[in-house]
Parts: structure tokens; sequence; C-alpha cells
């Protein structure tokens, strides 16, 4: 078992470095901005290809990318947000359903196109590398796909907005998806020209950014320097 | 309803988007090459603000980062790796158990520091604005932290390496993690000097990555162009 393959660690300079932060920074989930400028073949190659290049437990790879670009198969997406939209505002009430029925959630028919990531359960045969203990970890490696992808589309210039309101049988159903692959994102990607400096969630009033340090423990659950 | 705090988003230049598909790309699962040296306080601050910064369903930011430097706490976390390995090595037999007890799968005492990524299913209260159809949008909110968190430290130069070999119950016992809190990532983070220049499991014979085009479908689940 040589360990071939290994090489020196370039080090990033502070100018890449930078870079690699503002997209982490300024990577926004994008509802209303998109430009109806098509996204060039070449640039979503580059987007799927920085996706491909996620860490996967145990090189499973499990995920799949399905591009909808079709008026009519968008227009049945648009539907069942709405049909699930129509029961997500039902759990809030008063100020907040008020706030929750003025926002823009998606942006499907607006954006260039759409990408159903999907994560095969199955990928991998019956027993994957890392996998043993956590079954949810092929999940988790397709939702870093996500994040690459969403940082690379910052990069082009492309706004990314995540769609999670729907019944996932509507999804598998519309786009044929197989019942042991799971849709774990439905993505509308478009050209923008402008974007929210903080969450869109936030300037709306719906909720805010909390401390960093409320978030971090040392050496155990609610250990504080 | 003001659309406060749209900006104009700047483009990246060729040399920025250079850098973000570095990160991308460069990112290694790294087991064996973590050096002793510490890591800066400010560096793991803006690695950790990475993370912070990720998309998170509602807004919610369920995730919390247990950083780990105690030794003895390490010492029980590798005993509990140790216990599960011996489980999952059971499950493999031939060449392939010849070849998973011979890979190295963590580095949890060489690397300078651990983090524990969690995610917390209850917080943002009963009903989390994009999480009404789908329960694990939570969960996938913050693996998306973990892959910022991961393209961060490369961008610094600190290599990351993803340990999923664990009875939950171990950590959560170890940690003090408690029951509604999920530990979704357990990380191995230390400066590296060297890197495998593609996925270790494809160097070390135990898979390798799959063409791109073989996960790219048009309009539907399995559609060609």
């Amino acid at each position: 078992m040589p360990p071939t393959g290994l090489k020196p660690a370039r080090a990033f300079s502070a100018e890449e470095r930078t870079a690699v932060y503002r997209a982490i920074h300024e990577r926004r989930d994008v509802r209303g901005q998109f430009l109806p400028d098509p996204i060039a073949d070449e640039v979503l190659t580059r987007i799927l290809a920085a996706a491909h290049s996620s860490p996967s437990v145990g090189l499973s790879q499990p995920w799949s990318f399905i591009i909808i670009r079709d008026g009519a198969i968008r227009s049945e997406i648009r539907a069942a947000f709405a049909g699930a939209n129509d029961e997500a505002r039902q759990m809030f009430s008063g100020g907040r359903l008020a706030l929750y029925s003025a926002l823009k959630l998606q942006g499907i028919s607006e954006a260039a196109l759409n990408i159903c990531v999907t994560c095969d359960r199955m990928r991998g045969g019956p027993v994957v590398l890392g996998r043993t203990h956590d079954n949810d970890t092929d999940l988790y490696s397709t939702a870093c796909a996500v994040q690459n992808l969403w940082l690379a589309a910052r990069a082009e210039g492309i706004g990314v907005g995540w769609v999670s309101i729907f019944r996932q049988d509507d999804l598998r159903r519309i786009l044929g998806i197989p019942a042991h692959v799971v849709p774990v994102a439905y993505l509308c990607l478009g050209h923008v020209r402008e974007l929210f400096d903080g969450p869109e969630l936030e300037a709306r009033g719906w909720g805010q950014r909390e401390p960093l340090d409320d978030m971090v423990f040392q050496d155990r659950w609610g250990g504080r320097p």
C-alpha cells in the first residue's frame, strides 16, 4: 500500500485566501434577483464539477444532478411548491403568518435553470466505508456537494436559491426519481446583478444571525473557555 | 417589507474564481499528514466564522462546534472509534478486509485539535421556515457548514479529516451532547505540508472517481441530452 500521490500542499496566497472567504461570505440564497440570461454550458460544467469534487463517504459519490430547463416540468414543480407552501403557511399565525405570506420563497420559473441534487442511498453497495455506523453520511456528502456548487456559482456570478418546501413524493413523481433516491436539494440558478449583503431573511425581519461565540464550546457540550 | 440590503453583486476576477476552484479541487480528507504545530486562534476563528456563514434552513443556524483539545477526551474518542471500527471491519471480507484493515481512517490524537459539528434538531423552534416538509433540512444545513469549514481550512493550509466511524451514543456520552442534538461530523484539523493530489481512497485502490457525465441528467431522472 504505497502512499502514492502525496504532493506538497501548496499554500494559498493572501489574495487567494481572501477570494475563498469572499465566496463563502457573499454567497446568498437567491429568490428574487434572477436575470433571464442563459448560463453558458462551460460555466454550468465547472459548477457541476465543483459539486462532484466534494467529499463523499467511502468515495461513494452518491449524488446526481437533474438539470431542469423544460418549461412544462417547471410549471409542475412550481405547482407542487404552491401546494406545499399552502400547507406550510398554515403552520404560522398572526404577524409571522403575514410576514411569511409576503416572502418570496422560490424563483423556479424566472431562474435560467433548476437543478435537483439527489442522493442514491444504494450507491456504493450494501457496505460503504465510513457509513457503517451512521447511515445518513451519504446525505451529508450530498449536502456538501450542494455547498460546493453554491460557492462555485457565486464565483461565476450565478445566484442559487434552495427551495425546500415540497412534498418529496411530488418531486419524485414529477422528475421520475426512484424510491431509493432522495431529492436532497432543489436549486434555482441564474445570473444576478444584485444580491443582499446579508441573509435575506434577516433583511426581511424574519430572523437574525446569532453570534458565533454562542455556537462554540470547548472540549464538551456547554464547555466555555 | 422594503427590500433593504440589495447591493450590486460584485463579479469575481479570473484570479479570484481560480482561487475558489483551487480550494474546492485541492481539498482532501486528511488522515495521516497532520503536523504537530498548533492552529492559531485567529485562524481557527476565521474557519469557524466560515462555517457559521453557511446557508441554514429558515436562518435557523442549527450548528454548534465543540473544539476538542483535551488529551484524555481525545483518548476516549479514539477508543470509541477503535470499538466501532472493529465492528466495521467485520462487514468486509477477503481482499477488501485486508485493504480496509490497512487503511488509516483517523488522526484524532495527532491532529492539532478536533471539532465535533452538531445539529440541534430543536433550534429555531417547532416550526422552521423551509423545514415544514423535509425534517432533514437542518442536517443538510449543518453539512453545508462542514463544507465551508473544510474549504476555509484548505485556504489556511489546514487539513481536515472527517471521522464517521462512531456509535453516536459514544460521542454523545463522551462529549455530553444532549439527545436532541445530532453529532453530524467529527473532524480532525491540523497544519499539513503534504496532501494527496486526488482522493486518498483512490490512491489506496479502494475506489475511483466516476465521470461527472454519469451523474448528470436532463429534465428528469435518467434523462440524457
